[in-house]
């Protein structure tokens, strides 16, 4: 029976970790969809660049940063320690008792791994079409060695976040808003696009080049997304756990639906057209938007918290853009602005949680991965760049970069 | 014990609803591709805005109306509720017997909403290219809410049809010819797309403007297929059970590649040559045709079943044009007429169907879903309209539905 | 108990299968991305058309012939028969005891059908742009039917190759390295693409039309490979078993992550740029590299045997070109030479192998597929050609073998 459970855990677990692993993809194409022909290939390099990287470092480095066997609980400084250690023998497992392991530390590492590759893939849109291919893999290998890390030791790990009582079921904090926190200081050293903003504060559209691939970018991240918060139950081998995470996939379902409805009639009422961009945001507003607290809430509620999440994530794509935050993909909005709604909105429905709690663990996640994101990005940037040339950005970076073209036969339009 | 299965049970569910949810990207991409360019944005968000509104709407109502509590076994009215109910207490697990539930209420829900948005999806490609999107969003309201929850109920709530005897395991007739019902009512009312026939009868083609997309949504909804018919067992933790899942596995697979050879070397003898579009739909059609019952059949009998489908999808696809009846993605033709044959085909190794009783239970669904949708469609052209002006329909409904290209710098043709 | 756990591995067993079924779908983008725009609906038609004929030709003969019930242990002639049998009583499974079936037989068949579909996908990319679709799909008949199963008994069907102790945990010999052999006799006899190699040895590149397709075929490949590697675990129900399904989870995703992360630092250094189908095919190597033993290397070793292969592929591809072997996707280098690395990397943590016996076998299945196809290919050649003409090749493939452009409207260029 503890042998059955602890199978069906370790499989749920890796199925969970599959599906997250597929949002590797579903970044790739909506980001490549979202950017123009001549600079696709190299975001499409950068994506699974960025996940192989975000692998190795967190299996080297990460990994025992953020679940370390030598900190204390409650802490700030986490314990280090490479490598991963051996899985749970049988007799461990077979002892039973409180805590007991209940399934493997290997299927444990897999479904870790896959969302510091999450928090990093933020980072790829907010930066597209002129950040330095190289400059950019460095800043991965640190974002995904580091500074992920610790603060996932502050509140996953057990360190002062958790103690304080601060709740983030699956990641609104700990991957979304720390990958749009560790986007915006990369965007700010970086500045706009070359045409993006004119000099009288207009903003010039720069429309994506292949929007099908972008839907489906989104629709493999809701895809992958029942995983990302379903597999953050932990369990489901007993009644109520399993009751738990099928809760949590409808309710992440209906988040998403929620966030994709509201941008579509916001877009409607501010624009006159269904925006598809806006339309996708708003989904991937939803998510995020729910990943603090997918079990708590009702169906219904989880789509209200959805919905607030895509209204204000158009709001918040045109106010970056009246600060002249140039954000290609609008990750900032989606990861970070909806990121703090969704630790925001915990308290609504989860009364062990509190408003003050939820604003000081998003602040601390803000403070410490914005400013650690600026010290490296600042760094690297003195040491290397991290901006192409003028030139190259006008020829588009797939070429400088990269050495060829996304679409050779289709002329991909230079601008 | 009890507990784990229940556990199982319940992931089994939810793993088959998220293959389920990915067909959702299939019809998105399947019809992006079939489309011309200049309307591939308006596809796109009428099917993300399908799923979103599928979901919300089969939460709020159409769930209760399908699944009544209080309406009387084997009647035609079900009754009404609104929102979920809560999920089963460990309590009533643990006491087990007959009615006792065993899996989660929340996981047959999620299996139970995906199902609606794919019956869903099959309309939006049959009128692409020339319906309005808000007429087509308003439709969706209704077709999720009561028509297709109201024949749902007939057959999976236990209402006159499944008292009858009629057959469907997974829905050729519940889902795909409903869907193809609701997308022919739309079609007769709304008419072919401008220039598609000539007055002398003859048929100009309006080639898709991307196969690979066709190709890549059609495979997604062959991965997404099992989980459309493997969780229609509704059950996996008993060795009758798996053995039931693996063999409806294993028979989804043989009626999709029976379907696709068929419609292969059917093209090859009508054409002359290997009609990719035609292939993919014979996938599809042996899908649908295999969806009734695939269970009883060998492996090699659901292989025959599904070339069947395929050939008939062929035709098919011909007749319709010959009737002007304009389905720009074959949509009718592979859910419609594949499904009235999945449904015909069940007493071939069902002992206990009728053709009889599958006769009825076709016409039934279709007498229903067709005039309903086609009363509802009626209403919507009478109150806002459900056509785009000719002048639209020329420049493409991207631009005017929503404000952008789905390929800006490829220059897709207008015609 | 017994039942649960049956339960358990049959569901394992079709989630697993499930997964590599989508490495359809990836193939199948990866190579139209791959291809250039006037051959993609060729290479579309042939990756759906090769499945189904797998699926088809491996229920009616392959699988028998591969797990024959009556050939001797060790042998080398297998038995023949046709059609699946019945699935397993519950009262077999019951009874317990060293041979008591622990899972469904036709889960099995599924996971095992999806193999052999693979095995043939490697193939459609090496010969494509220049073969005709027809020979091609009768030689998929053969390979699927005959030369695949014959091999597959020899090292999973208990033949010779299994008894003398050749290892190959889920299949770089049985599945990659045979699909690449067939795949080198096929473009041995058809010479490569016209224009393709100058006179002079220069090599003219022929970039693929859609490099997102391309990325996002890897992605699904990648995604597909837990299910491929992850199930020939065969069983999860018990602690370590699911140990050891989760150790093959993360060492397979650590060598994709090492073959790719070396793919790109090779490319950087020999061409100074990060040229992205390298990369790809690097972490594609990785994966081929890790598929002979995923179990016993830890996570960094798995790593190092993934690098090893995304250095080793970037070369292999060069030295094909050098020796005029005109491989548009790159396939017999990814699935061919990695695939002999990964045979061999097997003793390097795995002690119960040994280098001869993992040469041995690599050298059995070298001869027998590529003698075996080798012949089949010639006489399809004589029978009825197998490249197309010299103005259809220049045309492409896709107006004359299938009457269709997969970009009607984006102007592929000829060339």
């Amino acid at each position: 029976m503890t042998e059955t459970n602890y199978a069906l855990d370790t499989f749920y677990f890796l199925m969970c970790g599959v599906l997250v692993m597929l949002m590797a993809a579903g970044f790739s194409m909506l980001e490549a969809g979202l950017v123009r022909g001549k600079n696709t290939v190299e975001i499409l390099t950068k994506n699974v660049s960025l996940y192989s990287i975000a692998s190795i470092c967190f299996m080297v480095l990460g990994y025992q940063i953020m679940y370390p066997t030598n900190a204390p609980e409650g802490g700030i400084i986490p314990g280090f320690g490479f490598l991963l250690g051996a899985d749970h023998t049988a007799d461990a497992v077979l002892a039973g008792g409180e805590g007991a392991p209940y399934y493997s530390a290997r299927a444990d590492f897999f479904f870790q791994v896959v969302f510091v590759a999450t928090a990093m893939s933020v980072v790829s849109g907010a930066v597209a079409e002129r950040m330095k291919l190289w400059a950019f893999l460095l800043f991965a290998v640190f974002m995904t060695s580091i500074i992920y890390p610790v603060e996932g030791y502050w509140k996953w790990g057990g360190g002062f976040l958790n103690e304080m009582g601060f709740l983030d079921y699956a990641g609104s904090g700990v991957v979304h808003l720390t990958g749009a926190c560790a986007a915006l200081a990369g965007v700010l050293l970086l500045g706009p696009r070359k045409g993006k903003y004119n000099p009288n504060g207009a903003v010039n559209a720069m429309p994506g080049a292949n929007l099908p691939l972008a839907t489906l970018g989104t629709m493999l991240l809701w895809f992958g997304w029942f995983g990302f918060n379903g597999g953050s139950e932990l369990k489901v081998a007993a009644i109520d756990s399993a009751n738990n995470v099928a809760a949590v996939f409808v309710n992440t379902n209906m988040a998403a639906a929620g966030g994709l409805v509201a941008a579509l009639i916001v877009s409607r009422l501010l624009f006159g057209k269904a925006d598809l961009t806006m339309v996708l945001n708003g989904a991937l507003a939803g998510l995020v938007s729910i990943t603090a607290e997918p079990l708590t809430p009702s169906p219904l509620f989880a789509t209200l918290i959805g919905a607030v999440g895509g209204v204000i994530v158009v709001f918040a794509i045109l106010a970056l853009d009246k600060l002249k935050i140039d954000d290609p993909v609008g990750a900032i909005s989606v990861h970070g602005i909806a990121g703090i709604w969704g630790l925001m909105a915990v308290p609504l429905t989860n009364t062990t949680a509190s408003f003050i709690t939820q604003f000081i663990g998003a602040a601390v996640i803000f403070s410490w991965v914005f400013a650690a994101s600026f010290i490296i990005w600042f760094i690297i940037k003195l040491v290397m760049g991290i901006r192409v040339s003028e030139e190259e950005e006008f020829e588009g970076v797939d070429i400088t970069e990269c050495g060829m073209e996304a679409y050779p036969e289709f002329g991909a339009k230079k601008s």
